[in-house]
């Protein structure tokens, strides 16, 4: 069979289409009464009622309910710094898939700055047209800022997806590889190898749900508490939610690792690094597009569970798995902000979505049935 | 016949609604390989073909073609200063109606600042997001620097709907009216009362379509040179379009006019007004929803021709004759600007649309067939 090239069949559907969204009318406007009602003089009401009660704002306008996808287009896929308008693709993709896995409507942003405070200012000058933020495909360490003062500074959720999204998705598949296995998170050894957006978000989630012994390391090996230069994110990490006094190389950190999950680069797992792990490791290979091990490698090498962000083999981490669904929970539920509790139970909830995992399906696939709902519903009885 | 409360009609349905717009797929998503094209991996094809050339954004996303309509509620409706939340109805009912009468996908977005600098900055941060940028409810004069000044630096099209499009059907309505009493546009007195935003642009419209003399009335009376006090935007009206030399109240200025356009408060013309004017005066009574003279007492007086802002008496003027085929129009001629020259054109489409004016049909109805396309035909082939 032949390879199919997603990349020209893309280019091709997107001139077809000229993207991939656009505005329908949620009533017809067929008479002099419809544009009366729907506009000038009757929308004077729906104005009013929102200036005497500004909570009926969510239920009397499309825009309570609709989430701003948002990015500066400084790290776009794992094309780096595309700048605004080459990322809108990805934001419009993102606005389709949050249509079509939770029905909720979303609008897609680019921005034409890259400076965090103007980014700020700007989210929160635009904020009052949506009912969410989704922060998409800023670069760290800015990205960490710029959700923190949001989610201080509006009163409507925020969520970074390429933190706490993946990092859902990541911990769901961890807690049903860990039932394959038979470990326990609290006694095994985790090795997070990348400390970007994805890294940082799936480090704090896993300390959360209870995994004790977590290794950092990035491009300079080990992230321990003798390296000069840390900047203050990972510094911030050693000191709560990873170890902080071994320092080495990837080899070394993964000496007895029973978990490796990989946001870096492709192919940087050979032989050797496999092998200095425990019995049954548990991969998570999720550069993209090339993994941190090819998957046929590791298959020889012994490795059983192995989970990418491909969606040619099994076990993709993809975040449509989640982001349609957290949103839709904190619409339904009325939440202002999206907590670590409701990231816990999201995971849980997503892992339970597959009743019986298996090496091969340790992550429901992205069109199962229920996906959303079941998050939504974890969302909205959280705290 | 009970009169119908549109106002609470409107409340009814948008809060069946939830809002009036919704977000639609272009194209299904059902497979894994639609999740591919449409999403990642295949969508680094689009962004990358957008990095090697920008001009291809207008065709491979639907923001190149999707217009930002933009408020921060300073003058909603005649409603005055809301704010943002409460103008949302009114933007997002823009949007609708852009949809509905020339199928073109607009985001309705409100700002929670004020504050002229910000606001422009704001704009021009999100504007690689869009195609165009609608104005809508800004109050005067800041919306004159506003307009002015991202007209200037985005090289998208901007329009102030309030100011331009409510010219543009004023200067249609116009030129059908002077065809039934058979005067020409270069011997009519014209009086404007009210220099807002709509003032302000129909008197500039009018004189760049050859009236000669026009004469300005805000609450003071006449704008004229003798006045102290007069802000910028006045100053240059009466150097540049409007007479400057005659001062004196609003019935002083209706001696000898021939036309009058309201664009201020109710019934401010009585009987002594009328009188003063010339015969077969014209009359533009566009306050809302009071015009400045009962359109049946009107008639009592003698005047044939009148057209207000209401749907329930003839002639009615509404922008949405007008915004939707400009915008039609720019996208399909890629144009960078709207120019003086296209809306003049424009004006002129849109009184071509009525075949043989009569004094009750001088401006087509919203729902007659064509007008968009007219408008953005004359729009296009315009420079």
């Amino acid at each position: 069979m032949k390879k199919k090239n997603y990349s020209k069949d893309s280019i091709a559907l997107h001139r077809k289409h000229n993207g991939k969204i656009e505005i329908k009318l949620k009533t017809p406007i067929r008479t002099k009464d419809d544009l009366s009602t729907v506009y000038s003089p009757g929308v004077s009401g729906p104005c009013l009622e929102i200036k005497k009660n500004p909570k009926k704002y969510r239920d009397l306008v499309s825009a309570g309910k609709t989430v701003a996808v948002i990015s500066d287009g400084s790290a776009v896929l794992g094309l780096g710094n595309l700048g605004a308008l080459a990322a809108m693709p990805v934001m419009e993709g993102k606005s389709a898939l949050f249509k079509r896995f939770a029905g909720i409507d979303s609008i897609p942003i680019v921005l034409d700055t890259q400076d965090t405070e103007e980014i700020i200012q700007t989210i929160k000058n635009i904020a009052p047209s949506f009912g969410g933020i989704n922060l998409e495909d800023f670069s760290a360490p800015r990205c960490f800022e710029i959700e923190e003062r949001l989610k201080a500074e509006l009163d409507i959720p925020v969520f970074h997806d390429d933190q706490h999204g993946t990092a859902i998705v990541v911990l769901a598949g961890l807690i049903n590889a860990l039932k394959i296995v038979n470990k326990k998170k609290g006694s095994i050894k985790v090795v997070v190898n990348g400390v970007g957006a994805a890294g940082v978000a799936i480090t704090k989630l896993l300390h959360l749900y209870g995994v004790k012994n977590i290794t950092l390391v990035d491009s300079q090996g080990i992230v321990c508490n003798e390296r000069t230069g840390l900047n203050a994110t990972k510094k911030k990490l050693i000191e709560r939610e990873a170890q902080q006094n071994i320092c080495g190389s990837l080899l070394d950190a993964l000496h007895n690792a029973d978990v490796f999950v990989g946001v870096s680069v492709a192919d940087i797992l050979g032989k050797n690094e496999i092998n200095n792990m425990n019995s049954d490791p548990i991969i998570f290979a999720l550069a993209n597009p090339s993994p941190e091990i090819d998957p046929i490698f590791a298959k020889k090498l012994g490795v059983k569970i192995l989970a990418t962000g491909r969606s040619d083999y099994p076990n993709q981490i993809n975040n449509v798995l989640v982001f349609p669904g957290i949103f839709k929970g904190v619409f339904e539920g009325n939440k202002k902000q999206i907590t670590d509790a409701m990231k816990l139970r999201a995971a849980k909830a997503l892992a339970d979505m597959v009743k019986k995992p298996t090496v091969n399906k340790i992550i429901p696939g992205p069109f199962e049935k229920g996906i959303a709902d079941s998050i939504a519903n974890a969302v909205k009885n959280s705290k």
